[in-house]
Parts: structure tokens; sequence; C-alpha cells
């Protein structure tokens, strides 16, 4: 059993998706953002970073997204949302994993909250605009030779972390969906079952 | 046998102290980043980000430091640098392996190249001390808690990457050696065979 704090379509997304995937018993606690809930001194005490997700495995707090996701597809091996240890496609998983984690997420990061660095907001929301389209165009080029999905012939978890971060691209001037592979990545993770409860369950309606 | 594309003292510097930990077989090849080598055709069709480290594993080639630092941990268990699956211990691994990754590492990125963002460099400096700084409050308070490794009484892949990182703030106004518990963490690692054999190899001299 495990137990996902989340906010509708935040971070926590990719651990919701991947829950739903594998199909394991879990609860949700919902996070009120705005309300500023994720700086209440009981949440600090399982998140000291005041973010979401955090999902309590076997009684203790975890976060990081990817780290969760690495963790969950590494529990549930069944689910098929990773190549095996050992097996030819690992390398790629990681690595398309912590490409996603530390070059196009933080990325998001300054488009959404560019005060928040005390540079300019302008000049921060271009230089995550350009580092953002530059992973777009790395992604497609990527998925236009050896897609459909990122790992090839089947979806796993980097499909679904791509996909949410493609979702918070959806008002940019460009968003991901401008990108033909992306774009069909997009409709293949959009059609899975998981995606859709997930829009039910979170309440979520823009992008469906 | 692993080939490593490398630069001293860059982020290669971890695959570097995992290939020595493990007592893998493997060449290095390398990459003078200050002739611009790392922009080759050659070299970009190897690693299309232009950047070391990359890593040719059973013939491919793979990058992104940290994944390749979670591929040889999972290749050599016997190494010991990561708890196995499965284990108590592996949530706190992936954690604190992606919060390295996604985190503290690409801060150091603006520190290094304030100018690549387009943005007035001072600022970006500013930004990037600011978070490197809270990175290290963060990890000493951790290390404080549960140390003396980052996963407890055992040195592991986490351990390394952060004193990779430590190395790289020991010019900034405040080094992360200023931080009593990662100082002893960094004494810890600057202690181990790998360590020495690695500067004797790469020719690194400061910070020794």
């Amino acid at each position: 059993m495990y137990t996902l704090y989340y906010s509708p379509g935040s971070a926590s997304m990719l651990v919701h998706l991947l829950l739903l995937e594998i199909g394991a018993p879990h609860e949700l606690r919902r996070v009120d953002l705005d309300a500023g809930a994720q700086r209440d001194p009981a949440y600090l005490r399982l998140n000291p970073g005041g973010v979401v997700p955090t999902l309590i495995v076997d009684g203790a707090p975890r976060w990081e997204t990817a780290a969760l996701a690495l963790l969950l597809a590494e529990r549930h091996p069944e689910a098929n949302l990773a190549p095996p240890p050992g097996s030819p496609a690992r390398a790629d998983y990681l690595q398309w994993m912590l490409y996603l984690a530390n070059s196009l997420q933080p990325a998001f990061r300054w488009w959404f909250y560019p005060e928040a660095e005390g540079v300019a907001a302008e000049a921060v929301l271009a230089a995550a605009r350009r580092r953002i389209e530059a992973a777009w165009d790395r992604l497609d080029a990527h998925l236009g030779a050896a897609g459909p999905y990122l790992l090839g012939a089947e979806v796993g978890a980097p499909d679904l972390y791509a996909t949410m971060l493609m979702r918070w691209s959806r008002k940019m001037p460009r968003p991901a969906t401008e990108w033909p592979h992306l774009a069909a990545l997009a409709g293949r993770v959009k059609a899975r079952p998981s995606w859709r409860r997930l829009y039910t369950i979170e309440g979520l309606t823009e992008w469906a």
C-alpha cells in the first residue's frame, strides 16, 4: 500500500500515472498548493523541500519525482515500465529518465516561477523557453529515428514522464505537440486507460 | 570492457571514480574541452549534446552522468556502490542520486557558465550560489542526522557524486567544506585509493 501526496497536474502526476499503470493499491492525499499546504509543518516533516510529490513507501516518506518513478518501476517489474537490469535497453532507459529529470524538468521551474531566481523575469523566461525547445528538438529527433516510444516499440516510464512534461508546455508559444513525433507520442499516452482515469480522479480537463 | 571519454575534473570524474572503485577494465579517451573537441563531428555522433562523459557500454555510446552511475552500480553489484533493489535503503539511494542530479549539478552549470543563459551574469551567479548553498545546507543536515555517509554507515555512489560536486565549489565564496559534515565526508572520500588514483591518472592537483 502506497500513499501519494499530490496536487492535480503537478509533478506528482507521473507517480500517480505509474501507480495506475501498475495497479498498485494506494491512497491519495491532496496537497492544496494554492493554500500553501506544502509549507505546513506537518507536510515539511514528510518532505523537507516542501514540494509534491511525496510517496509513503513501507511507512517512510520518499520524494524526488524521477527517483520515485525508478523505484516504482523496479518494485513492480511485472508492469513492464522499465527494461530489466542487464537488458540492452537498460542504459537507454536510465539515460532518458535522467535527461528528462535534469535537463527538461528544471527548465520548467524557470518557466513557471521566473521571479524565484531573483533575475529579470523576462530573461529567465527566454532562457527557459530556449532550453525547453532544445529538449523537444532532441526528443523529437530521437523518436523519429527510434520511436514511436522513447525506448522503441514499447511504452515505458520515460514516455509517461515525457508526456507529463509535454502537458506543462501546453500554453507556451510553441507547445511540444508542434513537434510531430512528440505529438504522436502524446496521443498514444493520452489514449491509455491510466491517463483517462487520472484525469477523472485529479479533476483535470485541459489537454485531455 | 568500457571506454570512457573524459575531461580531467569534469562530470566524467564520477564515472571514472566508479570504474576505479569497481575495478572494471576500461580505456580512457581524453576530450580536450579547451580545444573544442566536444564539438567535433565524430564526438557529436557519440554524444549529441557535445558534453562529457560518454561511456561506451557493450559497444554503444551512453551518456548522462547520473544515469551512467546508476548503470555501473547496477551492473557491478559486487562493488556495493548501491543498495540492492528491494532493500530498505534503495529508495534513499535513488532519492539522493536524483537530488544531486537535478537540483545541485544543474546549478553548477549556471555558476560556471552564467553568460550561457542570456541573462545578466551577476544575477545568474547569485542565483546559482543561493541554490548551491541551500543544497549544502540540506546535505549537511542529513549527514549530521544520518551520516557519516549519505546512506548511513557505508560509502556508496551518492557519496562519490557529492564529493565531486563539492570539489567544484572549491573556489566559491563558501566552499562546501565550510559545512562540517560535508567536510568530513569529503575527507573520507578523498582518502580512498580510487580518489588518489584518479588524481594521478587525470593529472589533477587542486583539492587533493
